[in-house]
């Protein structure tokens, strides 16, 4: 690396200790939440017993591919990590899991259960925030961790071919040994499913760069509601033969097929990677550095993150060495991280844009990473936010998008709604029932999120938050779900984002798919 | 300009006389083809009528709006230009054309169509490929040209949103003076209309850069069959609140709504660009300096085209100045475009490359453009290939993707079929009933635009070419339209591209939107 010209502005103070995000998945906690909006159990559907148990077993080709109370082949405690989620805010009774080890058992499974009325919850890594990967009462949980290889790869175009069930951080390992990156990162790839993240449309940390799943899946392969297995495992980049089905499954939520295996365009793995840290007075400040590198660095801008100061002092309440990192602290901090193919020449253009941001003061204080492990250490700082939430209590989250210039006033405003209700009696004091609201979220995207951190899940609080949130976002025609879905949290608020002619046209597509509304049922479109 | 090391060993020898691709327009030949293909009037529709004209002229503001022969408001030449495409292969006999003034005209008069029964063909700037533009027998022809405001623009994100009869031409110089390009660039740009590149999701030049419209796109305004306004004209990058509804239209031909307007994520405009043209011995060589620039040149890279021998020898039929481009030509050539933010970082990367393929000996010879206008002429070396071929005879057009090292086989193959059958005598030989066979393409997308140049349409040059292409195309697992769409030329052919369970859910989501099937009858699923 050569020296910038202004990194003597900028020092490495700190020795952070590294804990990845997924470390949350372990971090459960205990108060559980049934909401009200839960709809009751359909009548339609058969309730799963023993004969259904056995039958379903003959599909399969291995003992081990299911697990039931029903046939105690498994104890209620075993099937816990299947019926509930990583934050303890939702569970189901799901007396059945069924693992396919192929598409074709998994059709197996789909056409039993559609001809004997059995509903479905599909689940990948069971990593998402809406509660949208558990059952909500005895859905037969289908779980696709056993479709977990790569088909194909190849290297001339950087199209991957895998299993649904592959994780994230497995298939970005893959192709890093290939030269390739999977065009999404995001918190919880060491656990999350690349079939799940199509399935929910996940954003992340780089859509700035590589752009949304809907532009970069060529193809995917779904068994649909009555066990059909649909073949749109394509591998062209352009193809106008009719209209692309492929992305009404993408962001479907399981509701309308499973997806089974993704064929997606991964671009070359950038060989020269930057991060810098900054602390600003204000978010007019971060929109301002926002624009200013999206002009000087142009091509090689791959993240710009914001977080809050509220945001930063969760994080050093858990880490002693994210104190050291800057000499000055301030309301704001930014993240910008450059990808390129030239070493040299991303840190020339990176520095032109310190120079500028320092000079016009712009930013109060700076740290760049000098290497690749001071480079995880800046990037913690933005990560670990949702785990310093988690660690200091209840969290109530929000993902909502809406043009940039209003973005951190959502924040504000939910802020000063707490105050007025008494619940939150002063930013980060722990007397509160709500001890903190804390915000960070993706500038490139408009994309806020929103931790409302509280002692407990409580009906008083949740009805102080909600609708109030939603009602802002709906104000500023954004959305109440920017990347973390419906699930059955947000299913009874779409809208406040969604016209009624859009949510009748959904119900028409969900009907057209499954017309007995045996996938996923109680979430999405209710 | 910094000047290159290596730029000695290019000279910019010939002075090329421009000539537009959209000149073609004003090109018209005579010989008119109507296919056997084209299925006969459904009885189901109702016949336009003068009562019918008088209906619709009261749902318009302006007078102008509507022209009809029925009311003697305009002759049978005044609707040509409506009635025909451009290449004159396709031709129908509407006898009414509506030009409503804003979305809500357009609503009323497809409610009123709707409540009719009369058959609607909606037109953008009818620059099509496949006949989609025009009616097939009587149906009302609805031109969004009347359409044309820039609706609004963001500066800090982006966002263009726009009615989609803007010329996409008008918009990108729109937005080329807030620093700002539109992300689909075609040879049809002085024609188009942005609402018709996203009804037939147009690929283009720089889809290797900016992706496809179904990630850039971010929301639209459709005019549904029954006269609904659906609106969906988001402006968030972001939004997870249901099944992504707008992905349906984007390439669905104006077949289950009409879009009325454009939402549209739009790059900052690069600040360097250069443009060089190398010619080489072979198609292994074309794609190894594919996958040479690909990682030399990574995020600058924007447009990777090539064209053969036998193209290259139609565009000298008819540019003295192109004779004179190359001191050593070849059976190949490539056209590499860089974009990027930083001029003397770009041409340090492309100088690179050069050396690179030069030394190793890859490519045979190559020139290099130093300023705009040189920039513009070596772009006009491949945009003129479908003008040259138009000039030289009737045009058999294909648009095929195949995985890129099976691409060139195609037209070799095909080659190889027309000299069997004695239609081909020579290659580029103009006394043989086919004239040429030239092919060029858009190596990023593993994209192949096959030109057939005959002397005249005939059902005998037809049969031979269909549908062996499609055979071919089908045996690599392709599409048969990589970019053109389907229309009424290749609606019968989507089964060699497309599987029964694909088909099948076509018909049922057109079906859902269409009860009636009045939206451009006759294309697309048949």
């Amino acid at each position: 690396m050569v020296p910038l010209a202004v990194s003597s502005l900028f020092n490495m103070r700190a020795r952070f200790t590294l804990r990845p995000i997924q470390s949350l998945l372990s971090t459960r906690r205990t108060s559980v939440r049934h909401g009200g909006t839960i709809p009751p159990r359909a009548a339609t559907f058969a309730k799963p017993g023993p004969d259904h148990v056995s039958s379903l077993r003959s599909l399969l080709s291995s003992s081990s591919s299911l697990l039931s109370t029903l046939d105690e082949s498994a104890t209620p405690e075993e099937l816990d990590g299947y019926n509930q989620d990583w934050m303890n805010k939702y569970k189901g009774n799901g007396p059945i899991v069924v693992k396919p080890k192929s598409t074709e058992e998994l059709s197996k499974v789909m056409r039993y259960c559609y001809d004997n009325n059995l509903a479905i919850v599909p689940q990948g890594g069971n990593t998402g925030l809406v509660g949208g990967s558990i059952p909500i009462h005895d859905e037969i949980i289908v779980s696709l961790a056993n479709l977990n290889s790569v088909r194909s790869f190849d290297e001339v175009s950087g199209i991957l071919v895998a299993d649904a069930g592959v994780v994230l951080e497995t298939a970005d390992s893959f192709l890093a040994e290939k030269g390739f990156i999977f065009p999404l990162d995001l918190g919880a790839k060491g656990s999350c499913h690349i079939g799940g993240n199509v399935a929910t449309n996940a954003g992340g940390l780089r859509l700035l760069r590589y752009g949304s799943l809907h532009g970069t899946v060529l193809g995917l392969e779904v068994v649909l509601p009555d066990g059909t297995i649909w073949n749109g495992l394509s591998a062209l980049r352009k193809d106008n033969t009719g209209y692309d089905l492929k992305q009404l499954f993408i962001g479907s939520e399981g509701t309308i097929g499973i997806i089974t295996a993704v064929s997606i365009l991964c671009p070359r793995r950038p060989s020269a990677m930057n991060v810098a840290v900054f602390s600003l007075p204000t978010f007019e400040a971060v929109q301002e550095v926002f624009s200013e590198a999206k002009g000087r660095l142009g091509e090689i801008l791959s993240a710009f993150e914001f977080f809050d100061k509220q945001c930063f002092d969760l994080v050093k309440r858990h880490s002693e060495t994210a104190k050291n990192t800057f000499e000055n602290e301030s309301n704001f901090y930014c993240l910008i991280e450059t990808s390129g193919s030239n070493a040299e020449h991303d840190e020339e253009k990176l520095s032109g844009l310190l120079e500028h941001v320092l000079s016009t003061g712009l930013v109060v204080d700076g740290v760049l990473a000098q290497d690749q492990t001071q480079f995880q250490r800046l990037w913690h700082l933005r990560e670990s936010a949702a785990e310093a939430a988690g660690k200091t209590g209840s969290v109530y989250k929000y993902d909502v998008s809406v043009p940039l210039p209003k973005m951190y006033s959502l924040a504000e405003k939910m802020r000063a709604r707490l105050r007025e209700t008494g619940l939150l009696e002063g930013d980060g004091q722990p007397e509160g029932r709500i001890r903190a609201l804390a915000a960070y979220g993706h500038c490139g995207d408009s994309n806020l999120h929103i931790n409302i951190v509280a002692d407990g899940y409580s009906a008083e609080t949740e009805a102080a938050i909600e609708p109030y949130i939603y009602e802002l976002v709906a104000a500023e025609n954004g959305s109440i779900s920017a990347e973390h879905g419906l699930g059955v949290m947000k299913a009874p608020h779409i809208g406040y984002s969604k016209s009624p002619e859009s949510i009748e046209l959904m119900r028409r597509i969900k009907g057209m798919f499954d017309p007995k509304g045996l996938l996923n049922p109680y979430k999405y479109i209710v």
